[in-house]
């Protein structure tokens, strides 16, 4: 097991990643909290295999839990799905004391941390990470919220876990395509920062898709090291934390495009992971160039994502205007200026708020590239 | 003009109190934000007065001002009517560089501050009060959030505004009933903090009722000081924030009660103001009991709030047990158990959470008195 600190303003709090973990949620809902009350939030699929040692952890402990399975999915992510669960919460008589314990993947946790941010004004909450994506990028940061049906995440707080327990020992009943998410996530991280991540993903690619918990282990804590240092230096998304959005500018627009045009992305379904990878490739392309990234650094990135399964062209056709009108709709946009980050090395980014659009139309038509 | 500042975690802002203030509107907004959008949300009643100044004020500072009237009174601090808000916000294309305007009394200032909390995670936004309860008290501290159909504020976040201004020129068109609301709070500043207030309130009871604008100016600041005072030392209700809910744990109970049974209070509407005036006669009473409170200044707490047109005496039945059970199910009561905050002195509380059942029941029958 591996214990990492993440520092924020006013608080601090660990995120534990190792295998058989869940055992030991009880113990960390019930430091977080001031009464016996737990109400936890799950989803069907991940209710079948997590719920009942999760709720058998939590009444050993003493707490007395409830627990909600919302529908699974991205479509559980909703202000009324928030607006349900409140009139439970306050039906279960769960108090300002209490504890909200989210069970899932980022879009459990992220709904969970919502509610508890915005239950009487803010509750404390446990995360369980069950997804790789939630476990090296959701679990860390204090980012909750719920969609709008025509912006993903539009509504939400910051809102930091009392304690964040990522079991790799539940990525065993991952599906493929969402670990292959998370993978994207973890190759970004090793791109703005950690070129040693980035040889270890080249070497253990394989042990990582047949998810080798000692493997998984070092590669989760690598990664919530990575993002935690960089949030602790920037709570808010101010300045250092943008870094984290690399892949991101095109990624979140050919996401939207592929959703919009009911499109797939790369012969596979539209996942954020399939976005983010082939945003990185778009965003490599730009920054090479520029001059700034070395073609040997670029073709090591791009090596490592089809190494992991995920795509760096696409097969569909894609409509480079929509898809820059809907990277400037993007919530990150200010004044509708692109901001990019742009990578110089491996393990190394800088950001870029001068992109004109004909690099991005550019970059674009890179990713038909064969 | 008087100019309270406000310090709270990581940032601090300014109150501004005064006569004619909406024409700083722009600057204060400008100030705020880092793109041209500002999002005014202000109720039906407001916008008749105030609304044509402060969108000329917003535009003369270069800003590009979109402006939505809630329907008045407490029935739009709803879940829905935020939904409605992000949908209009992301609409008019807000993004994270703009800033919300809250032109309003403490249902509008609630309202706008908790989308302005949750919008994009976060957004900057500028209150600016035009009841004297939101003057005195919703304008500092942060608080934000909606109303649960069963639970006041049960939805809601902490998050401060980048300035707040009070145009104590805006209370001339305040209902009289608003005005008393605002003054039960007025009277509570006093008790738990300041003697010499309670002074002043006794000497120009007059003429705040005639909303004398250099008293009202005078004593608007004093009490955005002591709120500011206690808000600091305490962001988050931890500790001594508790004691700006003296009255409320009686005052919130009657006010259900009154709500639930559609009851009048004091021979009056079933506001806010009028439950918080009995509860502090009921809790004043409590203190008594107990030998903490002198019977002069129980006296003197009844006589300011009689002369400001409180009520201090219940002409209707009250069922106590209901009561207690409503007071119980309040979001600051934990694990069931009551908090209070008892009155020493005029201008001195403490924090009781051993007051028994019995006490309560003493208390509320003494409501019934002549």
């Amino acid at each position: 097991m591996q214990r990492i600190r993440v520092q924020v303003t006013g608080s601090a709090y660990d995120v534990r990643i190792g295998t058989d973990l869940l055992p030991t949620l009880g113990r960390e809902a019930k430091a977080a909290s001031r009464s016996p009350d737990a109400f936890l939030i799950t989803d069907a699929h991940v209710a079948d295999h997590y719920l009942g040692p999760a709720v058998q952890s939590l009444r050993a402990a003493g707490l007395a839990p409830m627990a909600v399975a919302v529908p699974p999915g991205e479509g559980a992510k909703t202000l009324a799905q928030a607006g349900d669960l409140y009139d439970r919460m306050l039906r279960a008589g769960l108090d300002r004391g209490g504890v909200v314990v989210g069970l899932g993947g980022g879009v459990v946790t992220d709904l969970a941390g919502f509610v508890a941010a915005t239950y009487m004004r803010g509750v404390a909450w446990v995360a369980v990470s069950t997804s790789l994506l939630g476990q090296v990028d959701a679990s860390v940061g204090g980012k909750t919220g719920v969609d709008h049906p025509e912006c993903k995440n539009l509504i939400g707080a910051f809102h930091q876990p009392a304690a964040v327990l990522a079991d790799v020992g539940t990525l065993a009943t991952l599906p493929d395509e969402e670990l292959r998410t998370g993978l994207a996530e973890v190759v970004k991280h090793a791109m703005i920062r950690d070129a040693a991540l980035l040889e270890r993903l080249e070497a253990d690619a394989g042990a990582l898709l047949a998810r080798d918990p000692a493997v998984l282990e070092a590669v989760v804590a690598r990664n919530v090291e990575i993002k935690a240092e960089v949030v602790s230096a920037d709570e808010r998304e101010g300045g250092l934390r943008r870094i984290l959005n690399y892949g991101h500018t095109v990624g979140h627009a050919i996401e939207s495009y592929a959703m919009e045009a009911g499109a797939a992305l790369g012969g596979g379904p539209a996942t954020h992971g399939r976005a983010v990878a082939l945003g990185m490739v778009a965003e490599a392309r730009i920054a090479r160039r520029r001059g700034l990234l070395a073609e040997d650094a670029e073709r090591r990135q791009r090596q490592v994502l089809a190494r992991l399964g995920l795509p760096v062209t696409l097969n569909e056709p894609l409509d480079a205007e929509r898809c820059l009108a809907l990277a400037r709709h993007d919530k990150k946009a200010e004044a509708g200026r692109l901001r990019f980050v742009l990578p110089e090395a491996v393990g190394r980014v800088v950001q870029a708020d001068d992109v004109t659009d004909d690099e991005v139309r550019v970059a674009l038509a890179c990713l038909a590239e064969r």
